[in-house]
């Protein structure tokens, strides 16, 4: 998907909501568990009843891949429905993958593969420890996305990337790094929500990206602080929310309710969109 | 496995020499294509003709995502035979993962994990980036390791490894922090083997622990570097090869003359362990 088509979803649905399919097999209704592939299943509806609403869906590999082959197959079915929406959606591999640059080749065709096995994504979040090598293979596909991890919303947070370097910080040496690697077109930066004043600092260094940031609930609690410095003129922003909505209930209307929490955070976005 | 058996495995097989299965589809002799799993039944042989030789096996995880779900199951099934000599070496998911703590608990879930599905490894590599919570959850695991990214081999690692923060470079500080996360008993470190220069600094920040180090050919071209500056009281190296290995013919002979080319690297290594 191209910026163009992806800012263009944005005002069609007037949302910049991203779900996130963290779904944790332990938590999904227990009626669901009897189905041949209960976290597909799962998916499934809760694509079905927020798509309306919601511009992107990541999935978080960790997810899948704690339960291994099955986790996997659940993963595969669930990017082959997305891509039956393949206009309608934008998907996110959210994977935090990394490696020298041969290796990284290969996990850019495991997310953005066009051959068989499919798990063809539109995007795939990276760590940027390894620097370029590690990054450009996947900025090698047309119409594809880094998402490149610069700022995160845990305490590790503070470990590194708010490490001073002369009087730049270690994230902001990541963001101006990454502009020769790639571009406004086919990367994007995982800004954690906690750090909502960061983005002002950040939107001078990358006023045209999209940032993808995790980690709003669906009260909105600060996603007009989020909207306040991070918006811009293609709107920029694509904001995630994972168990806020996808748990919203853990009975038999677990779909209904997770339509409902999409709808609250939707209207809310539009108002901060000014559509 | 712990550190004391890690070590006698090196005394026992004289030999620190790690093989790395990175078992691309597309590289393999042509008579295997036609098994029913390509990949497994030739890292079932690679690992029957060389475990006399070899203290670990490092599976790259990016070689079986690549393939989906078939890939994941090569990987299974990999690491399930490679647990029936689970005393006789120590594995290690190479799979550069890192995220925030709950994440990385399922990522620690999907390489320790004792119940179903079992991808039972030793020990997973994880990037530092996104710091401290990231990487304790995978240190509550008893007999269980993290080899945590320091210094890699590609040229990358200029771009954000080898920054300095006042008069101590990035790496420099992992290495110094995530001391307090974890102990020469449940950690080790990535040292790229083009850095051998480097390992000289490195082990006086860490005398004691294990450094897994990428990247050395059969020729031992700078096996004799790196064991130089990086052999300490209990050996203290893990030394990985892969292709030079696992590759060194693709013909009907490949474990034979993998089994010739692990040989050659082991009786280089028996003279530097002076055993």
């Amino acid at each position: 998907m191209t910026r163009e088509e992806l800012h263009g979803l944005m005002i069609r649905k007037k949302s910049f909501l991203c779900v996130g399919l963290d779904s944790d097999i332990s938590k999904l209704p227990k009626h669901l568990l009897d189905a041949e592939d209960p976290v597909f299943e799962f998916n499934r509806q809760i694509i079905d009843a927020t798509i309306e609403f919601t511009v992107a869906y990541k999935t978080n590999l960790a997810f899948y891949e704690s339960r291994g082959v099955k986790g996997w197959q659940s993963l595969a079915k669930t990017i082959q429905y997305l891509n039956k929406f393949s206009e309608q959606v934008f998907t996110i591999a959210d994977a935090k993958r990394g490696d020298i640059g041969n290796t990284s080749k290969l996990y850019a065709k495991s997310f953005f593969g066009i051959d068989d096995p499919v798990l063809n994504y539109d995007a795939v979040t990276v760590a940027p420890y390894m620097g370029e090598d590690s990054v450009s293979p996947f900025l090698k596909y047309k119409n594809k996305w880094v998402i490149l991890l610069v700022l995160t919303s845990n305490k590790g947070a503070e470990d590194f990337q708010l490490l001073s370097h002369g009087n730049k910080k270690l994230y902001e040496l990541v963001l101006e790094k990454s502009q020769q690697w790639g571009n406004a077109d086919n990367m994007m930066y995982v800004v954690g929500a906690t750090q909502a004043q960061m983005l002002k600092d950040i939107r001078k260094i990358v006023p045209e990206h999209f940032l993808l940031v995790p980690g709003i609930g669906a009260q909105g609690g600060n996603l007009r602080e989020v909207a306040e410095y991070g918006l811009n003129n293609q709107f920029g922003l694509i904001v995630n929310a994972s168990r806020s909505i996808i748990f919203a209930s853990d009975k038999n209307d677990f779909a209904d309710k997770a339509k409902d929490e999409a709808w609250i955070v939707q209207k809310e976005m539009q108002k901060l969109m000014r559509l």
